[in-house]
């Protein structure tokens, strides 16, 4: 079993991905959000390029059916009903409802891998679920760090890393690795045992904390609070 | 003073760069045997793409000036002088030549980067003779690894990493990181102690080794045995 991690968020050759299972990664906050929303009720997610996308879908949904959320420059965008923070989508505001998200990274990083086989969303909540579901799969893995507007992100990689680790610790194998899975494994066994510290030291946590977001860091960081396996097909990410 | 880490070989958008420093990598092997046949006594070096584009340019100089040098699968070319084992460019078998070299990764980098304020080859042969050039230099630097086939090759990075650990030791600063930057610190760090390990363990140095090769890997990982500072310009690396 290959696992391969790309380190630039670039677009694919649609058939090197098309027997791949892909993780998509973007732990500052897109999958972070995707995630937990599933896990409190939301009912499926539609992950969008631009604001404009996102106005135009949600009026194909009956109203009070459907929430707007998203981010530019890691704000609340105009008129949506809620941000990119993962602490907010939470209880009775997301249980039952759909929700059109649309942020800088990670939203469009499902785009750019969409000829994979499947496509599940990954962050440190649910890196456990994930790691047995894609040792289930049996297929080669590709880590897909959504970055940081077109750069290499480490918060995301040292989450690659994680998922890596914890095959190798649970899997039969044989895996076999890249130079860039090496390396994000050497990545992640460097801040193992205190993961805030990666997204501290990264420039979107960085970016994050100025912008007065410092709490979701650590909130980002808490590993396996839930079991959701989240599947991006046809557009809409789902619990498997 | 920004140092940043091109982690994948693509092409840039060249005015992004047109004020950097680049310091182009591929330890295995091309600007190890580019540093090392300058360090011999070779006058200058003339990078090229393609194997027909170097049986060309040979014709333009008088014979016995030039060589011809490089690999295809990590083999010397059919009719060529010179493979890509820096062992071979040694003494007056190189001394007041011109060569011509065409390689798999390295070669093609240049010209990936032609549009950089100064572009340097850099290896662990001149690890020291680098960092300070780009100390003096007092420009944004940017760190570009020739990669293995267009995928990321963890020995050009750890040799990066290591450019970066030389200049924050040696330098005034202020310097500012990137999250590629950070990450090739981290890798460096990790193989501090035993450069020859990365080189063993990346994709790149098992290829060589099946093929043969596995003294070029020990002789790789020699740190600053020249002072050489190679600059590319027009198309050719000649010593600054």
């Amino acid at each position: 079993m290959l696992i391969d991690i790309q380190l630039l968020p670039i677009k694919f050759d649609p058939l090197s991905i098309s027997a791949h299972t892909v993780a998509v990664i973007d732990v500052l906050r897109a999958t972070s959000v995707i995630i937990h929303a599933l896990s409190q009720g939301a009912t499926e997610i539609i992950p969008v390029a631009t604001i404009e996308e996102a106005l135009s879908r949600i009026t194909q949904f009956p109203e009070g059916t459907t929430l707007l959320g998203g981010e530019r420059e890691s704000r609340k965008i105009e008129g949506f009903d809620l941000g990119n923070s993962p602490r907010e989508y939470i209880g009775e505001r997301i249980k039952g409802k759909r929700l059109i998200l649309t942020t800088t990274n990670g939203t469009k990083a499902f785009h750019l891998v969409s000829s994979g086989r499947e496509i599940l969303a990954t962050s440190f909540f649910n890196i456990g679920a994930i790691s047995h579901h894609c040792l289930d799969m049996r297929t080669d893995l590709l880590i897909f760090p959504s970055g940081d507007e077109g750069r290499f992100s480490l918060e995301d990689v040292v989450c690659g890393g994680m998922l890596i680790d914890r095959m190798l610790e649970k899997g039969k194998g044989p895996f076999s690795l890249t130079d860039a899975s090496q390396s994000a494994l050497i990545l992640y066994e460097r801040f193992k045992e205190n993961l805030v510290k990666a997204l501290r030291l990264s420039t979107h946590g960085q970016d994050l904390i100025e912008r007065g977001f410092e709490e979701d860091l650590s909130y980002c960081a808490q590993v396996d609070i839930t079991n959701v396996v989240p599947i991006f097909r046809d557009g809409v990410i789902r619990i498997r």
